[in-house]
């Protein structure tokens, strides 16, 4: 700990800087830096963030604080010729709190602190203004009852106290605004106030302003540690230890008259992130009357008219601000008797839209470079430029309309109207007739995967941000909301109930996939506008502004990254879409979703269901040609890229038939007693299946199932080859945790090989890998690496094993979890680096300690998210890969990597 | 390589010695052994175990050999004064093979090699006895013919063509034995079976000596890598880089007339381990007829009337060999014309309890030091001590009479007969009327707990080596033949149809679990003399040879062990049996098993079924005083003793009501509707209950159990405290993955603690801890053991999380892949130090750096397995914990591990 506590601003000169943020607070240090530039800042001084952390540790505070702070108070008072306490000419200062990141949760301000009984004479003398004065004494006492003293209503239904006083004073005066309350109605005020605070807080109202400012610090560093506080670090991953400042500055008043005014204000528009300045202001008001919303604020525009000096200043102001902090800012400023005073300057917030504009034109002005521009914008903001939206005035009337009825899981970005479909058949029927559906389900299985396919948005009542629904919808690109807990689905009544309502099977539903609401009726969307230029193909590239942002940001990327992109697509459209978004190859290729289907999935059935090698063999000939076709297409669509094909992974009941159709249908079909097909499948059951026999587990038991695999993956590849198309095959063994494993599954694919390639008379490169999604495999990726020509982490099913966590069976516990700060993140969204991180670093390093030029990626879902993506950069990963939609994210993460490491 | 690849042995020195083994075989090793000791040992050579690894990799043999070969031979030649082919006086050896470890899957001999028509006429010249030189002839025909060129019978029913042309003769001379066939008849068999090998084999018989000797030694080299001898070595982990060696050895004959004989002899009492010669012997017979069993052979006792000149020899010998070697040997030796020769002699095998015998009793005669005799005993045959077993003769009559049904897995080893009790309620009403019963399930769950209890011995159709059912046996000291297969069980019918027999409740079966036989009908069993000592105390243990020698050898291994050896019971019962067998503390003590049972099953229900913490608490409060009750017990019994309790770790629906009754039983209790019963139990549906709601997430969800759970413990621990008795409880929370879980668990214990001691005025020492059980566990241990008191492997747990793979639903690959090489051990059993204990190693080091007094033991079912303790030992760690009846094979193999680390 350092031995300055208190560091002072005002008079043009200032000891902090705005590089000194995480001493002084975000608004601290940039307090400091427009008073270095000689900007008007109110003179005051910050309280250090290491006296937070000592005084949660210790409980008291440092010695030689209360010096420091009687020091700078002394020097506030000699710039603004007013002393504190002083009866006759009193100094009034706001004490505000102030992180190295914003904090929502924190205490936020007080104001006009120093004013009692005694001094608020002083105040009326020098403004002669008494109605100013006991406006601004009302207000003290109300927000230092309110955040320092914690009075509060009893319960959520009483009105807060010191409202109700108001409201009751205006009643009995007989108006109706506060401002046609008279100087004595508020001074009275005062004293009701008073005696609420008396009532309500266990400690009275300080009379002496010392008492008042102590009491105000001890209550900034408190809401350090308050619920909401801690709530919010959770969200935003801000560590406990870094503490708040408090900032103590003299005050101004924008409601000292018709020449006095406060507001905010931004460099250019947050929203849309268009290069002009945009703001509110009110005239003769104090700053909280802008945000309050009781007054209408008026535009920044109308300042020029308004005061047109002040203005002026502060237009110089903000593109001083804006220029010396190369940022978008956002300001508050106060005009005090036409003199404007500047509170606060910092980055503004803005949309994902806005930072992408902002971030791409100030490197067009030269502002930043392109790299810095890379820094600016959130990943995980693309989704915003991808996926439609809600028309805005639309989705707004009907929430006042009430019609919001439930909220989900916020699993596949993006807003969708249609009919409800409760299965897919009626899902792909609706299709059929050009109608918008919302597959609705409970949960969904890969069975349903054509009815996900086929409607615009998919909406279940169960599972989590990985729920089978939600991995398929983001892959897909489908709006989802998962996990809606207040939905009551009945799919033999055909009716979903919630929040009171009951709808059928045609009735419309909207759903919002980026925030997770669910709403009743058919709203208007909007297409992005990137998709359209991408995907659909139906706005030319030159004429869309949002492409040029999109793609400028894109090359950037591209020439900053190190890692390859690739893409998790199953399908030859997929693949399409990914190509559009950048990928640069296929990282997963699940065969398995190749397995539904009509004709496919009874003869899958019957191969499972047989009794030998024989019975297998015969139902594998049926699914040849088929997937021999997908293959096919695949390698069409990714001309020249490397493709990775996974062999069939999951358990082999995920494929049964479970109606009694379906059974019999299979009976049929193999000519067997339905008995018999329900005690095959009745043995097939597992425990727990993810560590059941699935993965290589079945190739090696039943490597006809691989041969015929491999069979189709290279005559597709001959073929494709014949055509003139460029295949690079990489065929990826899941779940290996023996290196002998790998061994006996790549001697059946180099052997099919070799047996395709002499009898078409071609010769085609390809590689062999495996997953790296066991902990045994990452421990032993050494040996793993002796036959492995590249490794692909799974970490979903790697985090499963090495935390011994269910993904599908985690909801009782996980959200606990990170709510209780057990875990930092929700871990199958991003890689937890100190526990199954360590088993990658391990496997990347023994593998490649075996094999040098060992290829190396990622295809869990891990590979889609910022962090993550990091992370694997870190790791010295070759490429990652993701659902399609999400390849822009992760170029971008990628770019970000490089560039965060330099 | 070495450059020398024959080693001679013969005329009183040799070139080799015993401690030669891996370079000539162990064969090889102790005839040039027994050769430099002046034993009588007919000349020979061995080629060496490196030429047969040369001539696997590379199929030919080095250069060099042929050379060395032939002066070798001429050594035996000079030796025996005979020469190879020679048509006066040929010289004829015998070709053995020989490894490091004797294999029975090898070719084992080859005699008489060197005859041809031609020296035929010799050896009847020399000896003066056509018969005999005929019989030796077709011999050899016959053995190199069937070793070497491979003549079998076409199919499995069809008899060996050479038995057959012998069968023919016989019956075509009209004669019943062999030994009435005369000498023409032998010599018409020569041709004979040359006619056979003409007929069956692409390769003629070789006439030239030197063609059948080289013959010869490819045939034992090639033998190395028959199937037979693959699946040995893959049995006993014998690696085939050992490779085999080949001896040849000049021809002594037992079979030269009636001062001839052979036999083979014990040193001491195989069987028994009782301390005299035993052993038989044929007059006039050659070594292969005594194996056969077609002529009765006699006591090795008549040979001192038969031969007292050899039989001295004999007797000389074999003292000089027990003595040279230091153990009991196994010898074979042919007396010729009254001259004893010796032929092998090797370390003799011997059963479990023979072995321990001959062990104490070597020490007694100081022939061996008690670290010798510990590692002459495999810690796993001291089960043969200790459980009951069949009375051998009742046991083979049966077997005889058809009355073997089927053949499960040997889950629990002992034998038991018993009526057959589908339930555990009919288990536990046989047990209340005296009578044994069997509980027969299709697989047992922790429901049946007291019906297992109550049953003699445990018979399951389905479940491997640690399922539920073999599992609680082992613990239990049951009984069990698990995973039986044959077994079609009916509950409905109340029928067991197994072999084309159907059985019903009432019927009496029997089961061996050292075999994994089940038998119909009672069979007698005997009660082992060590539990009869021990448990039941109905032997004065002065009074038992057999527990002299037990008490002996756990002496010595207790002086020798560094680990100590703890037990996994749950019950005072099973607590007073470990102390029995030397527990020296608890490793786990699950408190799961004590939840079922009538009034606390149901308040477990309610608690779980309880729609808040006040539900739960209601119904733990009824939970409680029992829980107290358990606890108080097991305290009394391991006065003095660390007592490892693990706080609840199964998910919650392994508890929940499954029948309709139960439920409504359930409903009507908590007061509650059935349905919404019902509903409650469906949400706790888990996909993959192993990974899923369980463990410490548990206790952190709902800590109200934890609470609970803590004040029973201590509150028990004062109690006993207060009657004297000394209490070292020691606190573990089962599956942890993050520091911060434990912290939360042991903040709940110590909290409890603190109130309870407070309460009760009584301080009393004890230990938080935690499982090792997920692989997130291991790699974070640094940060756990920051917490941690201590650390426990749960090493069934991690293996499945390291590996992916659920032991339940393991039978669909795992005898798959351990047939087949690609695991070495079932990984359930043996400890995968490769894979799982590289990440034991890893938190050893990690938790101990973090705290260097961390202690650390393991509590999985691989406590008692003597492969993993030994590697338990070498990771350094405090403690093994294992079921009560595996800790004498523990504390034996703890002591292995040190004797075998000097």
């Amino acid at each position: 700990m350092s031995s300055k506590f208190v560091y002072s601003f005002g008079g043009e000169k200032a000891e902090g800087r705005a590089d000194m943020k995480n001493l002084l607070g975000g608004k601290g240090a940039n307090l400091a830096e427009m008073t270095n530039i000689g900007l008007p800042v109110p003179p005051g001084f910050s309280i250090t963030t290491e006296v937070c952390t000592y005084h949660m540790d210790r409980h008291a505070y440092p010695d030689g604080l209360q010096h420091e702070v009687n020091s700078a108070l002394s020097r506030v008072e000699d710039i603004i010729k007013a002393k504190f306490g002083d009866p006759e000419n009193p100094l009034l200062v706001s004490v505000r709190s102030g992180a190295r990141a914003s904090m929502p949760g924190m205490m936020d301000t007080i104001l006009n602190l120093g004013l009692n009984d005694t001094t608020v004479k002083g105040l009326i003398a020098r403004t002669n203004n008494p109605r100013f004065a006991y406006d601004s004494y009302r207000r003290f006492v109300q927000m230092y009852g309110d955040v320092v003293l914690g009075v509060q209503a009893a319960h959520d239904k009483e009105a807060d106290p010191f409202e109700a006083a108001i409201e009751e004073l205006k009643h009995h005066r007989g108006v109706i605004h506060d401002v046609d309350l008279t100087a004595d109605d508020l001074k009275e005020l005062v004293k009701l106030f008073k005696a609420i605070v008396a009532k309500k807080s266990p400690i009275p109202f300080p009379e002496d302003p010392f008492d008042q400012l102590w009491g105000a610090i001890g209550a900034v560093f408190n809401s350090w540690m308050n619920d909401r506080a801690i709530a919010y670090r959770r969200l935003n991953s801000i560590p406990e230890s870094w503490g708040t400042a408090v900032n103590v500055q003299a005050m101004v008043f924008g409601n000292m008259g018709d020449n006095c005014a406060t507001g905010v204000a931004f460099t250019r528009n947050p929203a849309s992130g268009e290069k002009h300045f945009y703001g509110e202001y009110l005239t003769n008001a104090q700053g909280e009357d802008v945000v309050a919303g009781i007054r209408t604020p008026k535009p920044i525009s109308e300042l020029k008219v308004d005061q047109p000096h002040a203005y002026a200043d502060l237009e110089k102001t903000y593109r001083t601000l804006e220029k010396h902090f190369r940022d978008m800012q956002d300001l508050e400023f106060t005009i005090q008797d036409g003199k404007l005073w500047m509170l606060q300057t910092r980055n503004g917030k803005r949309t994902g839209i806005a930072a992408f504009r902002i971030a791409v034109e100030m490197v067009d002005e030269g502002m930043i470079s392109p790299q810095e521009a890379l820094m600016r914008v959130e990943p995980e903001m693309l989704n915003q430029l991808l996926r439609p939206i809600f028309d805005s005035v639309e989705k707004n009337k009907a929430i006042k309309e009430g019609k919001l009825l439930a909220k989900g899981l916020n699993a596949g970005p993006g807003a969708a109207s249609g009919v409800i479909a409760f299965n897919a058949k009626k899902a792909v029927e609706c299709r059929s007739h050009g109608i918008d559906s919302l597959l609705v389900r409970i949960e969904t299985s890969p069975e349903d995967i054509q009815g996900m396919n086929a409607a615009v948005g998919i909406l279940t009542a169960r599972g989590g941000m990985t729920s089978h629904a939600a991995l398929v919808a983001r892959q897909m690109g489908k709006v989802c909301v998962a996990g809606c807990g207040g939905l009551d689905i009945d799919y033999h009544a055909g009716t979903l109930k919630v929040s009171g309502k009951t709808f059928h099977e045609g009735d419309f539903l909207s759903i919002d996939g980026s925030t997770g609401e669910v709403l009743e009726g058919n709203i208007k969307t909007l297409p992005s506008e990137i998709i359209q230029v991408l995907i659909d193909k139906t706005i030319d590239p030159a004429k869309s502004e949002m492409y040029r942002i999109y793609a400028k940001l894109m090359q950037w990327a591209d020439s900053s990254r190190r890692l390859k992109i690739r893409t998790n697509a199953d399908q030859p459209d997929q693949c399409q879409t990914a190509r559009a978004f950048g990928a640069e190859g296929i990282g997963l290729c699940r065969t398995e979703h190749m397995f539904f289907g009509g004709e496919r999935i009874t003869a899958v059935r019957e191969m499972i269901l047989a009794d030998d090698v024989e019975g297998r063999k015969k139902a594998l000939a049926k699914l040849l040609p088929m997937q021999r076709e997908d293959f096919l297409g695949i390698f069409r669509v990714m001309d020249g890229l490397p493709t990775n094909i996974r062999t069939l992974d999951p358990p082999l009941h995920e494929f049964l038939p479970h109606t009694e159709n379906e059974i019999k249908h299979v009976a049929r079909e193999m000519g067997k007693e339905i008995d018999a097909v329900k005690l095959k499948i009745a043995s097939l059951h597992e425990e727990n299946p993810m560590l059941g026999h699935r993965g290589c587990r079945l190739g090696i038991v039943y490597p006809e199932i691989t041969e015929m695999q491999a069979q189709a993956i290279f005559e597709a590849a001959v073929i494709a080859t014949k055509e003139g198309i460029a295949v690079h095959p990489e065929i990826m063994i899941p779940l290996v945790g023996f290196r002998k494993e790998l061994e006996l599954q790549a001697a059946v694919v180099r052997r099919i090989a070799t047996e395709v390639f002499a009898r078409e008379k071609v010769k085609i490169d390809y590689l062999v890998g495996t997953m790296i999604e066991l902990p045994r495999a990452a421990i032993t990726a050494d040996q793993i690496a002796e036959v492995a020509e590249y490794f692909s982490f799974g970490t979903n099913d790697l985090t499963q094993t090495t935390m011994g966590i269910s993904r599908d069976d985690s909801k009782g516990f996980i959200p606990y979890y990170v709510e209780n700060n057990i875990m930092e993140f929700e871990p199958f969204q991003v890689i937890d680096q100190e526990g199954v991180g360590v088993l990658m670093e391990w496997a990347v390093q023994r593998g490649r300690a075996t094999r040098p030029s060992l290829k190396v990626g990622i295809c869990g879902e891990h590979g889609g998210e910022p962090k993550s993506v990091m992370f694997c950069h870190r790791l010295g990963l070759d490429y990652v890969s993701c659902s399609p939609f999400r390849i822009p994210i992760a170029r971008l993460a990628a770019a970000q990597a490089v560039l965060t490491a330099k």
